[in-house]
């Protein structure tokens, strides 16, 4: 972050950076719709291909789309974060054609780690995904990373 | 399941009628290695498209599989099963290329829930997933279902 | 509940029965500070014989005030709700002479299934507890239970 | 650890200096059965005062003991650990007069965090409690730690 940069202002850079190497999340077809410092909005449609064996939305499709969520807010702040532990529940099942957008919010931090809460809502309210992830806080520049350090600290 | 179907006939018909309708299982490549009661052991190889805004595997790639690992064996037994809850950890990053395996295990269970273990290992056997499921075991049965009936029970 | 009984209530009946048969949380010295329909919110007072061999609270502590809250918001419609899986995180520790406050409160539901989060908090406002509950909810009434029934359904 | 001190001894040194400083594992009741480098086998009795609102053992107890047996397995190696996040399943109902016997295990480790699953059964051998814990290695050796340091490192 240069000295005159925002964290508003850096937030939207990493995310942008992000969601520009972030293969997975475009074949999702996530949108950004909002994001500030320790929180993202972002949204997504359900597809044919994103079925499982009952005909509904499998599991891994409400679980990634809260999952990049949580990665966007958690290195909003432009230190690279690491997942610990994520955990998920399904209200409701989710259908071909569905809107989804999910909300991450920081809920509590410790001096390395941070504790997120997701929030999935299908285009009628409804909550289909709660969603919750425990990330450990490195002291790596976003900008300036290396993947190797970056499985060293964790 | 008819009168002289074995539980072990019975849960390789009913993983290859779930995985003929898994789109997404289909998506990520996944293959089923062996299937029994209440058990599960499925592979996939890591491609570009799964990476996230770190070049490594997305979170939801690895989850992803260990669920369709924890399916299969929860409906083995040929009941509907419904997932509740799932949490998981990543010990170590998953790369392009990876190839991972999950074997999915009942670690205890109640009359109507059952709990699974899945462990998901790269090809040189290092820990790269440790999944948990905890699943709501429907009186309606696999080959008889009616969706809107699923929703219903949970 | 009677017919002319308010779900505030029977809220407030279900968990003075509740808080006069456990005795573990009269050991605790948890205090019911306000409860509705769904949501309770409890305080107690960490003591010498509460720690750990750290010298901070044993986590177990911080565990049980939050699965008490849960117990009374879960409750609290009238029927026996019976807990499936809880996680809980520990932003910050917690020492001897620390008053504690937990807020639990429902954030998703399905037919069956109920999903509450209770937030715990030191006397300085800080989060020292974050913990997910989710629950069964049965069809046995709370007054005219019998415990073989309740275990009989999950 | 000294130069000559294997593990083992190292193991049980640390898991004894703990739990003479443990008041509430010692109000529990726990007694430790065995202890190797990241694993402890211990166990308790359910006494009348450990019961919920139903007549059961209340959700904490059983935590409780999970949860100390996890501290005993993680702090093994001789290095401060901290629980970042912990996560309990309960298949069946515990009583009063019930045997608990818990065993925690390391399921996977990265550089600074260890996964260790806590199985708790009933005399019986049913399981009764599936509890998993992650934890964070510090590297402030256990009997020079200095607490204010532990909560800084978190």
């Amino acid at each position: 972050m240069s000295e005159s940069e925002t964290p508003q202002r850096l937030a939207e850079r990493v995310v942008e950076a992000m969601m520009a190497a972030d293969a997975f999340s475009r074949w999702l077809g996530i949108k950004v719709l909002a994001v500030a410092p320790r929180q993202a909005t972002v949204a997504m449609r359900i597809r044919e291909e994103m079925v499982n064996g009952f005909g509904v939305s499998h599991g891994g499709i409400v679980y990634s789309l809260a999952d990049s969520a949580l990665a966007f807010a958690a290195n909003s702040h432009g230190y690279v974060t690491v997942a610990i532990e994520n955990s998920i529940t399904y209200p409701q099942p989710v259908r071909v054609g569905d809107e989804l957008t999910a909300i991450a919010e920081e809920e509590g931090a410790s001096n390395r780690l941070g504790y997120f809460r997701v929030t999935v809502r299908r285009q009628d309210g409804t909550v289909v995904g709660l969603f919750r992830g425990t990330v450990y806080k490195t002291k790596t520049d976003y900008f300036s990373r290396d993947g190797a350090r970056v499985s060293e600290v964790t």
